[in-house]
């Protein structure tokens, strides 16, 4: 299967497209944009979901479901909001179709045009804002933690599958709050969220950071965001929380009555992780013999594979096969016996290393004598045998030990990968082999646009842990406080 | 709570729209026909999806996710199904909006008008199977089973939260087969799959049937459906599983290589299940008090209640009730202590009695002194006093309990609410008192046509389990051999 398989040093993003393919995650569907998440890919957005979903639930909040249309004036109540997404809005504009009168087909009616167009939403704040209005009254109904999980479209021109659709599969979290320091928790804890689900599932480090003006949610206050390193180099934004302040309340009048009865605006918190992350799942683990999956997220944890000449050998190993899988069902182990006789052990083994199945057993008649099994890992591509006895706990302690080297694995690259710099030349220098910079910078718009155009690097974000000290910006020589994080990125 | 709440006997259809809206299930949105599904009705809506999923996989299903567009050329490839659909379709027709010149706010940008428009998925059958065309050549790639969870639109004039939006949410499957045999088999096991949901999960009775040429599903050679009586004698389909025979296949040039290597069309099914099921539910059980749920289905199956005066009193009952409760979720039942100080303990029982709640524990001080605990129960509203001692077992039964009542109860109204009808006046007659009407019916489209004219009742279905015999169709006269089920219809 990896023969025509293009490596990683080759061709990178060729790598990426191929992987994404082969590996029956994704593919580019007949509408321009909009992908097809195939089963084996949609499998594990779904470990992604519950694992999501079970954090945003154990911190308090509950799902609900609002209209996939906004109209047209709700987009525009927010001024900062309507730029950011004006230019790349879908809009219904009818609703029925009819034949045409030469027979040629279907036709849009021209008589069934809406009053009022509606946007496809690409984010949800005005129509979840406007329906707030009639959930709040006073600081008894806050506050009001709510989630959805749901699709968006945003009309991008140039899409890679999974990192830029123009449909993509989301969660946006949207809570209001009586105070703005509960706000800004909130902000913070949903970040918290995040990051432990990218460091301790995605088995991906990240940094916790906040975006510049330039780079933040359009009708934010201030956008947190989590970035991570891909193998090239390149950064990923991996998820947002942002404080939106009042500016939504005021936008859709949303007060509530203090508890000595006046009025105030509510504060704004929205938070969103998407289809996107599978992008960043990709490149952080996979290798030139395909996909590699931490076994948090894995939708097949251990593939068993029979080796055997004819039915009566196939029967031996199935049963002792079958122990296996159950035992290790017990401890929670998703296991899959492939005993297709329709390909070859060899075919197989392929297969399930390209899919990037952490662990492989396999088991011949030689293994049934001696009570053994071949356990291959998929991350190291090592192999071992190992006695039967006892080899539900032996693989489950392996599963640990894969996810665990598949992070430390990740934050060796990133701290390889990391640099300081403290001149234009050195900037220039480290940005060329890619990777996180660290360095100073003025403070200023016109200067991290000026290091955009000059470099395609942006600032990914100001480190939350950040250490205040004295510096000069690495392009204006202008006096600097802090270093920031720059990178080419997704 | 209840006070200003209109009874079933007032005005059903007010006591429904009404017991919606106050048990939080769900609102009408600013979006003409779309609903935003409120936090308690979407906990709801998870847990049937949840048992659906099971249900699903557990039957070789796997998940997978297409476009929400269409591209509209693709709606017409199967003549009848655009000619099903055509009617109600959202249509997109441009992707970018601006700044008006006269600064009024944005407007569409009559530059960014789509090549081909694209209309919201009303189902996915064509974006399947065009998908499908790639993913199947030979027999090896069959059966191809798959299931989506999505939104869909279709554009609906008048709407009733649940039962008929423009905007709903549900499970498509879609399956592609090598024989005739092993598709109609699909399409019914997973009819077999909706009704064992329906009966054991949502407690409500269903027949399954087929349904006549006149009500079949747009592109369909059979519509197999199940169907439910609701308290005010009208027929709800509940789910609908599809046989396609190879119209898709033939409509997307679908075909795969048999093992003789020769080239055949596919066979196809679908089948879906929406929100209209949480109509169906509340419909089913709810009474003049509000919302009745079935125990599986309820996101709160148990809520303790303290009454006290003073701290002293609420730690103490506390500590039993918090014991009780992990004793309770140990058993894997959901439990809610509602010790909020805002609230007096009668609003709290109207509360959870109109949330339907099934079970309601109250502990006040005099249960701490003798070790009882009173349990009320939401169907028959009977209270009993109980010996803390093997509470979890107890209410483990008690849910049990009101599991086979509820659908025992619907049982009994669907068994009073069934009549045969022999002539044209018992028809008439039957019908005025609403209810399932099982009568003879001459097999014509015309016929069933003029019954629905003049009468406004439907065929619901012919029945899986019908018996033959001999008859006259109630209308014509003319010659039958079977019953067939009519009613009036949500």
């Amino acid at each position: 299967m990896a023969k025509d398989f293009t490596s990683r040093s080759e061709d990178y993003s060729q790598w990426y497209n191929e992987l994404v393919n082969k590996a029956d995650l994704a593919e580019h569907s007949a509408v321009r944009g909009c992908m097809v998440i195939k089963p084996y890919g949609y499998a594990i957005w779904e470990k992604m979901q519950a694992e999501l979903d079970r954090k945003f639930k154990a911190t308090g909040h509950q799902n609900a479901y609002f209209p996939l249309f906004i109209p047209k004036s709700y987009l525009s109540k927010e001024a900062d909001h309507v730029e950011g997404f004006a230019k790349e809005c879908a809009v219904v504009t009818h609703y029925r179709l009819k034949n045409a009168e030469d027979g040629s087909g279907v036709i849009v009616d021209p008589d069934a045009k809406l009053e009022e167009e509606l946007i496809i939403r690409p984010t949800s704040e005005t129509i979840i804002w406007n329906t707030y209005k009639g959930w709040i009254q006073s600081y008894r109904d806050l506050p009001l933690l709510i989630n959805q999980w749901a699709n968006v479209v945003r009309w991008e021109m140039r899409t890679r599958l999974f990192l830029r659709t123009a449909e993509f599969l989301w969660q946006e979290g949207h809570t209001a709050h009586s105070t703005k320091e509960e706000a800004i928790a909130e902000t913070e804890q949903m970040l918290d969220v995040y990051a432990e689900f990218a460091e301790k599932f995605m088995a991906m480090p990240v940094i916790k950071g906040v975006k510049t003006a330039n780079e933040r949610f359009a009708g934010a206050l201030e956008t947190y965001c989590i970035e991570a390193l891909m193998q090239d180099g390149k950064a990923l934004q991996a998820g947002t929380s942002h404080f939106l302040g009042q500016n939504f309340a005021k936008a859709f009048d949303v007060k509530f009555a203090n508890k000595e009865g006046k009025q105030e605006y509510v504060w704004a918190t929205s938070w969103g992780v998407s289809t996107r992350l599978m992008g960043a799942l990709i490149m952080t683990h996979s290798d030139d013999e395909g996909l590699v999956l931490p076994p948090k997220l894995a939708p097949i944890q251990v593939v068993i594979v029979p080796i055997y000449k004819g039915e009566e050998q196939l029967a031996l190993i199935s049963e002792h096969a079958n122990k296996i899988k159950s035992e290790l069902e017990t401890k929670g182990i998703s296991v899959k016996y492939d005993d297709r006789d329709t390909h070859k052990p060899g075919f197989k083994f392929a297969e399930y290393e390209f899919k990037g199945v952490p662990v492989r057993i396999a088991m011949g008649p030689r293994d049934i004598e001696n009570g053994t099994v071949e356990v291959a890992r998929r991350d190291t591509k090592e192999k071992e045998t190992l006695q039967q006895k006892d080899i539900a706990n032996k693989i489950d302690h392996l599963l640990t030990n894969i996810q665990e080297n598949l992070y430390q694995k990740a934050i060796d690259f990133r701290e390889e990968n990391t640099f300081k710099a403290d001149s234009w030349v050195e900037f220039e220098e480290h940005l060329s082999k890619g990777g996180f910079i660290s360095a100073h910078w003025d403070g200023t718009p016109e200067t991290e646009d000026k290091i955009k155009e000059l470099t395609k690097a942006t600032i990914r974000c100001i480190p939350l842990n950040n250490k205040l000290e004295e510096g000069k910006c690495v392009l204006t020589g202008s006096p600097s406080k802090q270093r920031v994080i720059f990178a080419k990125a997704y």
